[in-house]
């Protein structure tokens, strides 16, 4: 568990590092790269294990026989997030994009609305317009750099046509871990207009220190129309393995989602399944605790730089590696602030207005990085803002 | 390239050691497995070597850059198949049964027929159905132990309902590597009827001596309405990887395609990609050639040793290493050579019926394994069927 260890990720075909300079204009060799959701770490040893041992075997056949592999996924949803799902609950998914598009195949229609909060991860609006359904931006309250609901204002909203509603558990961006209360205010809301909630739990393992994540599906009443959405591949860094779980409770909803996957022939590859198996293991747990550390230590430095450059503010992560910095106290211009940050800083940060309605003034910074990469973006920041100082 | 070797495959999550027991009842331990359509041979040392840079680099992200990939892909089908395609028509699903139903969702509604030419590989079947449209069955002709079409008798079959016609070629099983003319024939009955021509030609590479397979695409005036289905797995035997091409010459069916894509997230996984770019080289080429020249003799002792017990029939294989043996010439029911294959020579094969109408007195033999596994097989067959000597 070495995070501080740099590891060169250039020419490996990571998107991260090889498509920043076309998209942003920040070239690798002297920038940093600080925009798609995957960490510079590598993944717990029980998982490079895994993968070792399919190498040397080395027939890559079909795989059969998900017993452990379920087994383990339930053991997990119970030890780390007091959460009790039988394995028949789970599909395998072609990681969450996929799963976020099966949900909207399997519960709407071309036409109906899929309600977002915004702002938020960007795919998800994506996957609703290429499948013919209608985006509905329910605004986040920004109150005092944390984000807040307002369900009144989206009760007037609501048109009728809306079918199901996406939230984002912890949220991405802006790291919020929604309470008990507004869980259950998200189920009200989702009962109210008799809508199917997908929750999107991806980051529910990358809580920061007195933050509980808590599975939607702890919320009363809410488990026949809940489908609920968790990886490894955020929590361990194997997005590679495009691998994610869709857990249903509901028998009704299950049966539907079955029959998708049937009609569409997806089935898990064998490395999301190894590394998965062996990921959800009293190691990997250990090797969680001790990024989950590391990663709060990046974050305590990165907000203290930002917040200490007048106009700039760091929005406190309750969860997530992903930091959501708000630059309208700056007064600039979208244009000059993204400029400052990428030409001057030579930070490639994703860009707030794909995240949606809200996300007009900010940028958004990864820190699942070495410690060094860290300050050194700091360092550069506060040099491109300094005349504000 | 060490085509002998025997790599146990037990207790490794292979279905096709660790389910054979379940669905055959056919102990590994003592058992030979000849169902599932994967082999028992390690893929080239490009590919070996591939995973190993995956694991020595450690860090599983995001993968970016798809162009060496595609070049990888634009090359195998000029230098091994003559057949000129541009990298843009390539889409990589996750697998062909997932390609089968992307196609079926993308070009067909529900209740629409689609065409399959029986006995034929048995996946198409369960997506069609899942899918809620209509499996229209096409039986092809056994003429003395070889299938052919005839195009009058599907002609007389149409109802003006179908939309689609699924052709495997080279064809499983059975393995004909089907004519320019009979292919010509196919994409005349498409034309006719005014149907979605989806080509699987997964089984492209795989060619016995003195047959070439032709790229369907290769038909005068087919392709604004041809979609061409391709993989590694099946050469390289790396079908735990789950990626497979789906190529699209026409910018419509194109576009319809992409548009699917899209809305159900799907994108393909990092190991899929490093391994297809290894294999589709001149070292994996030099693999093939090899693989393809021990099949052949596996092939040659097998059909030797099953056509010399009375009443059993192999079809001659063009391509693929898929016998399809005929027991209707033993007079015996379905159960009783079933169970002397099961229970006495203690092999698992694919049942016949499984592959549509026209499969009823068959079973599938998968020949790629180790010479001695074929040969313990025919002997064990030998036996099983002694007393019709």
């Amino acid at each position: 568990m070495n995070f501080d260890q740099k590891i060169d990720r250039r020419g490996t075909h990571s998107v991260k590092w090889d498509s920043m300079e076309d998209i942003y204009g920040v070239s690798p060799d002297d920038g940093i790269s600080m925009w798609v959701a995957d960490m510079e770490f590598q993944p717990p040893q029980c998982v490079q294990d895994a993968i070792k041992k399919m190498h040397d075997h080395g027939v890559y056949g079909y795989y059969g026989d998900e017993g452990p592999y379920r087994e383990a996924i339930r053991w997990w949803m119970d030890t780390r997030h007091d959460w009790q799902i039988d394995p028949s609950w789970i599909f395998t998914t072609h990681g969450l994009v996929n799963g976020t598009g099966m949900c909207v195949d399997a519960y709407t229609a071309p036409g109906d609305g899929v309600i977002l909060f915004t702002p938020v991860y960007h795919a998800f609006a994506r996957v609703i317009a290429a499948a013919n359904r209608k985006v509905v931006e329910c605004e986040l309250v920004n109150n005092n750099g944390r984000y807040e609901m307002d369900f009144d204002a989206y009760d007037a909203q609501m048109t009728g046509n809306e079918r199901m509603v996406i939230l984002c558990s912890p949220h991405n961006p802006g790291g919020r871990v929604w309470t008990k209360a507004e869980l259950a205010g998200v189920a009200a809301f989702a009962k109210r207009h008799e809508l199917i909630l997908v929750s999107d739990e991806i980051h529910h393992d990358l809580t920061m220190p007195g933050h509980t994540h808590i599975p939607t599906a702890h919320i009363d009443g809410i488990t026949d129309r809940l489908i609920t959405m968790t990886a490894t591949t955020k929590t361990f860094n194997i997005a590679g393995s495009h691998s994610g779980n869709v857990i249903i409770e509901d028998p009704d909803l299950r049966a539907q989602f079955a029959k998708r996957m049937g009609a569409l022939g997806l089935s898990p590859n064998s490395f999301g399944l190894f590394m998965a198996t062996a990921a959800y293991s009293p190691e990997g747990a250990e090797w969680v605790d001790a990024l989950k550390a590391y990663l709060d230590e990046n974050r305590q430095i990165f907000d203290a730089g930002i917040n200490s450059i007048p106009g700039l503010a760091s929005m406190p992560l309750d969860a997530t590696y992903l930091a959501w910095v708000d630059f309208s106290g700056t007064g600039m211009s979208r244009d000059e602030f993204t400029a400052r940050v990428q030409n001057q800083a030579k930070i490639a940060a994703n860009h707030g207005p794909t995240f949606g309605t809200g996300g007009e003034t900010f940028l958004r910074f990864n820190l699942g990085a070495p410690r060094a990469q860290i300050e050194e973006a700091v360092a550069r920041l506060k040099s491109a803002f300094s005349d504000l100082q």
